[in-house]
């Protein structure tokens, strides 16, 4: 037997990397030598990863500090830093070449990409180098490749699927934006028929639909809405009959249109995204299959894992799960106590290993360990039933409203600013008597978003105070930056009184449920916002500039540039509204998204066709498929929000699950399917489904009811479980 | 028998009622006595109820008439037109009166409310003419009121409907809404504490964000984009900082809120449209069950109704139905050929009475049965088989390109205007051709849009094209208005280039599937806009004046009211955005709509809290609800397109039914459940329905295959026709 130990050993370190994988919806082949499963698992710790996040965060971030920068430094700090991103970035690969065969690896498009941006990115700091050297200037258009690094390593998973989600709605986009595109085009050919002969003028003076490149680029504004109803009034001004020329364009253009994109993008992405999970499921199935394999024993006709190796397994897997967790997942596992598990049952593992597995039984106050004859004491537990009583409640709620009224008063009556501290008092005292009552870890459980919500305001309000004070007596007068952010800390305390409103909870809970799905979204954004913004830096630079706010040089009436003379730009004064460095540029597309206002923003009368290009590439990217699966996402999270409002939790949930076929590899385990979506679906009902795996872990041992708080979000679906 | 057969004539004609009640799902308690029976036939016959229709539009079109007028009457000519709508309305109320019994008819609130309604009206009428004649002014205020003769007919029922939905939707809008205002208002208050003691300005050296309302009015704009960027700008200008406080202003507010919005009412307005149409289906069966009852005869254990009786009653519910089709009816009733039908087979009827039949024999073309041997000569042979091969559509569709590119040529070029009468020849040859090869009742069928729209367009171009001609050689100038028709329906023309990209052809199927359905909405639309028009001209009229385009009277330049001088309104040339009559109010509201500068539209700097007032109830109305509707339906037009396109059309209609819940009363009775979603459910899918319901009578007679045209829309469901 010694063999077989020793040989199942090794076999146990390669099922032990399958499983991690599995758990971590990773999916490497890497060689099954005992050198690249040791390479394998340091290269997907977690340290090596936060490593390469932090360098391409610093990659990216370098923008503040080049050429039009923020705050410029010298050419060759930036140069050098990024020389010494690009080194780790080498070396992550270099680590990354010998986990997974050769070929494997050089069959891989990430890699190549990485390779290649690399090397183009030497290439084009090579070449400013020598170019600045000789005291000439020339542009950094590697700067645009730098969101590839975001992308393209093996950890950036989600993004990368985020992406190719768009990539596969891009066909479908397209056709509707083409016969969009016809749309405008007839609308503009039937505009300069009628118009053309007419010598119209806008009230600028400035011929009025006369030309057909002119009035397609007005008729495209007049779909963001920006010039509605400028566009309309000096055909309006000559006969209202025209108008209905343009009533008829807004409808169809501007509302069936954009709903149309809307409906295409909705439907597309959530159908791509039900095909990835598919996939994901898949893979995770398969490389659980090769863990099983390698650890079977035949017994009797079917192949099983023994206890022991199950055991050995989950300690390489996951060395910092204690042993009485480790035999509660065996539990889950073994259902029947059987001291052996199957094929199906052992597949659930890498899913068990995801579960934050709540500590079930009723936790001890930390204070009734240490000190029970106190905590236990009638006085005690008459405060522990003040705080819990709902009058409680009510007594901090209308303390909100009395500080909302003080807010609202002027600061500079010395009682408002003094009755600050009262309040501040009042609401420290609220979480010490919570924290004495409830047991902290339950307090600051994962889902009290209110909680930690009202722990960091207040905690933030008193140290800003603190030191707002402090320096004021130290120097006489007021930080404005401190105090400003003590006046938003003041009035965001006031905004938990939504909490009291049963209505108004549901509905926050539904887009706070949102929140981590649009993180990867967010993240998505800022890549493609960018890539925008750096374009948009090399190429309009410097062209507009901002002179301050109450300058006198008559050059600031025009932002520095004789062209906007007279212009609708000059006009609002939005010289700031410039991409003179990355900070500007990230407000100005931001500005853009809004669209209103954009053809003025973008108003550039030499480069207007440039600009326009850039703006309708901006608009497709950015406010019609951007902004349209943010809609989709909100949409989705109230339509799946309404029908567990309406039914039982569990039907709805294994309704979804049959939706979203997922209940198709594993037909009697749900567990398995609902982690499943609950680890990679990007959905909007992660809590909900924790809540429900809890359940089922749950219902294993019998007394572990978890302290379920009334205010806690989680509280019907524990209802639920009590019920059942 | 005679009196069986006597007794059975005076039940006939109840039935009838009944049968006829719920074919077009009217709910009418209707007395049973033979004179109320009568009166409810006339009551209920298609010309009582155009007549009312009639003079409701009158009534509301009064507007064009009254002070503040497009065309102004004598007041003595419009009183006198009103008094005789209302007259008539009141007739009609009498006339219903006489149906329903006294007790019914005054518990309904229709009848109440049209009752007060016309009061009101007299009153408002006499005090109006009374004031008027003394010389002085007065508010028309009853005008107001006229939409609710719109909806509180009972043969508005769609309308109702349709308004009843928005209203039970209106709860959980409003909670909504609640929070998101408490949001505005909290980030004011945010507003207030940060700026209120910088002295800033704006760029028009106004204070920038120093008092409360101010600032929730600025925000509230913001949330609409319309003064986006420009509330940002002072602030921006002086820290880049302060712009984080508007972009999170704007995700939270614009963005997130408004997609809650839709959310909200799609998912509301859906479910509580599934409500109605249950309800519906309910009171149909209901209806259907007394006629039933009424008819009755025991055979065995069971009750039926003999085919005599059943023919009779169809005879006097629909006695336009040839006695052929009637015997088709019979046989889609009588499945089984028995000679009787029960409950269920009977209350298909009022169903299968809706469906237009297709006749389902290849139809004979009328030249076939003229001229027979000319009609199918070698010659006329071939002609038919040229017509109907794809070369032949390939070549229109390159005239139509040709075609394109003359008409952006120069008018003015001989060559070209000259080329016109070439195409409109062309055109007219392929529409006699078409109209040769295929029966002409097949190729004007109901579905095939685009022949419809190509005839017509190009009649209506012939038309306008000859006039002008006639009026050039007669006047020697042409009339601007025929030529700016004429040129848009030439442009209209090449429109049709669309239907040969199958892509592009699916796309705008789906959309004009929602036509129909739109049409109901659209007049709703059409009344909200009315009341509003209304209210904006009785609050508004005449403070802001047009004085033409090119007027020299300086008072133009401030539009006639001092308060507007140096404001961004008069400076955009806005004079004609005013309530100065009916249709500049309901251009001004489209422009409302639409949102962008509306508070530059409305600003009058006298009255600004009243119209703010004014504009957020609209953008409730108007933007957030109606437009949200319009995209819910838009979505759901995808929805069920994109379900289709998927899978087998069958299977997708039966989970519709299931969705809809429509399959509850009928266990078996699919076909009824169908019809019932054709008819009432105001949802997309019309046509394919229907085509369902073809497929269903298609089956019995077996050599019935519709001729189908290649290029029909409905040619994909024939195939599966064929297949099954």
């Amino acid at each position: 037997t010694f063999h077989v130990r020793r040989r199942a050993q090794s076999q146990l370190e390669l099922a032990a990397s399958y499983v991690s994988d599995a758990q971590y919806n990773r999916n490497i082949h890497f060689e099954t030598s005992s050198q690249a499963i040791r390479l394998h698992k340091i290269y997907n710790h977690w340290a090596a990863q936060r490593v390469i996040y932090l360098f391409v965060l610093v990659d990216l971030l370098l923008a503040l500090f080049e050429e039009p920068a923020v705050y410029l430094l010298p050419i060759w700090v930036t140069l050098s830093m990024e020389l010494v991103c690009l080194l780790t970035f080498v070396g992550r690969l270099a680590h990354f070449s010998k986990i997974i065969p050769t070929k494997v690896f050089w069959r891989d498009a990430k890699n190549i990409c990485l390779i290649i941006t690399i090397m183009l990115t030497l290439i084009d700091m090579t070449v400013y180098w020598a170019v600045v050297i000789t005291g000439h200037d020339t542009v950094r258009w590697s700067r645009v490749l730098r969101p590839l690094f975001c992308v393209n390593f093996t950890e950036s998973r989600q993004l990368r699927r985020a992406f190719r989600n768009i990539r596969h709605t891009l066909p479908e986009i397209l056709s509707v934006f083409v016969l969009f595109m016809f749309s405008v085009a007839v609308f503009s050919l039937m505009a300069l028929k009628l118009f053309e002969k007419r010598n119209l003028t806008t009230d600028k003076g400035a011929p009025y639909f006369t030309n057909y490149l002119d009035i397609f680029f007005e008729l495209y504004v007049l779909v963001t809405t920006a010039n509605s109803p400028d566009v309309m009034m000096p055909a309006y001004n000559v006969s209202w009959g025209y108008s209905i020329f343009f009533i008829v364009y807004i409808i169809i253009n501007t509302y069936t249109f954009m709903s149309v994109f809307l409906a295409v993008v909705y439907n597309n992405y959530k159908k791509h995204l039900k095909n990835e999970v598919r996939k994901l499921v898949f893979m995770k199935h398969r490389k659980m299959v090769e863990a099983f394999n390698l650890l079977k024993v035949q017994h009797g006709s079917e192949f099983i894992i023994l206890e022991a190796d199950w055991s050995q397994l989950v300690r390489i897997v996951a060395p910092e799960i204690p042993s009485a967790h480790r035999a509660l997942l065996w539990r889950v596992c073994d259902e029947d106590q059987k001291g052996y598990v199957g094929q199906e049952a052992f597949i659930q593992l890498a899913d068990l290993l995801n579960i934050q597995v709540v500590q079930m039984k009723e936790r001890i106050h930390p204070l009734e360990v240490r000190m029970p004859s106190i905590y236990t004491s009638a006085v005690s537990q008459f405060i522990r039933r003040m705080v819990k009583h709902r009058g409680f409640r009510y007594m901090y709620d209308f303390i909100i409203v009395v500080n909302t009224i003080f807010i609202c008063g002027d600061e500079a009556n010395p009682y408002i600013s003094e009755a600050e501290w009262v309040f501040l008092t009042l609401y420290l005292i609220e979480i010490m008597l919570k924290l004495y009552t409830y047991e902290p870890r339950v307090y600051f459980a994962k889902n009290q978003f209110w909680n930690w919500y009202d722990t960091i305001i207040v905690l933030a309000a008193l140290l800003g105070t603190v030191i707002n004070t402090a320096l004021k007596s130290a120097n006489g007068y007021s930080n404005q930056q401190i105090l400003d952010i003590v006046f938003i800390l003041r009035i965001l305390r006031t905004v938990r009184i939504i909490d009291s409103f049963y209505r108004f909870r549901i509905l926050l809970n539904t887009l706070l449920n949102l929140l981590p799905t649009m993180l990867t979204y967010a993240m998505l954004t800022v890549i493609v916002y960018y890539t925008f913004a750096i374009i948009g830096m090399e190429a309009f630079k410097g062209r507009i500039r901002f002179y301050g706010s109450n300058s006198s040089d008559p050059a600031a009436n025009y932002c520095g540039n004789p062209a906007l003379k007279g212009t609708q730009f000059a006009a609002d004064g939005y010289c700031k509204n410039n991409f003179n460095n990355i900070i500007h540029s990230f407000i100005l597309l931001v500005e853009l998204t809004v669209v209103n206002q954009w053809h003025n923003i973008l108003f550039d009368i030499k480069y207007k066709k440039k600009i326009w290009i850039y703006f309708v590439i901006f608009h497709v990217v950015v406010v019609i498929i951007f902004i349209n699966i943010f809609i989709a996402f909100v949409l989705e999270a109230f339509f799946v929000e309404h029908s567990l409002a309406r039914s039982a939790v569990e039907t709805a949930l294994e309704k979804k699950i049959q939706e979203l076929g997922m209940g198709f590899y594993q037909p009697d385990g749900q567990l398995v399917d609902v982690t499943e979506m609950n680890e990679n679906y990007s959905s909007i009902d992660d809590t909900k489904l924790e809540t429900r795996l809890k359940f089922k872990i749950a219902s294993i041992s019998e007394s572990t009811l978890l302290h379920a708080d009334p205010r806690d979000p989680t509280h019907k679906s524990m209802q639920f479980f009590n019920k059942n």
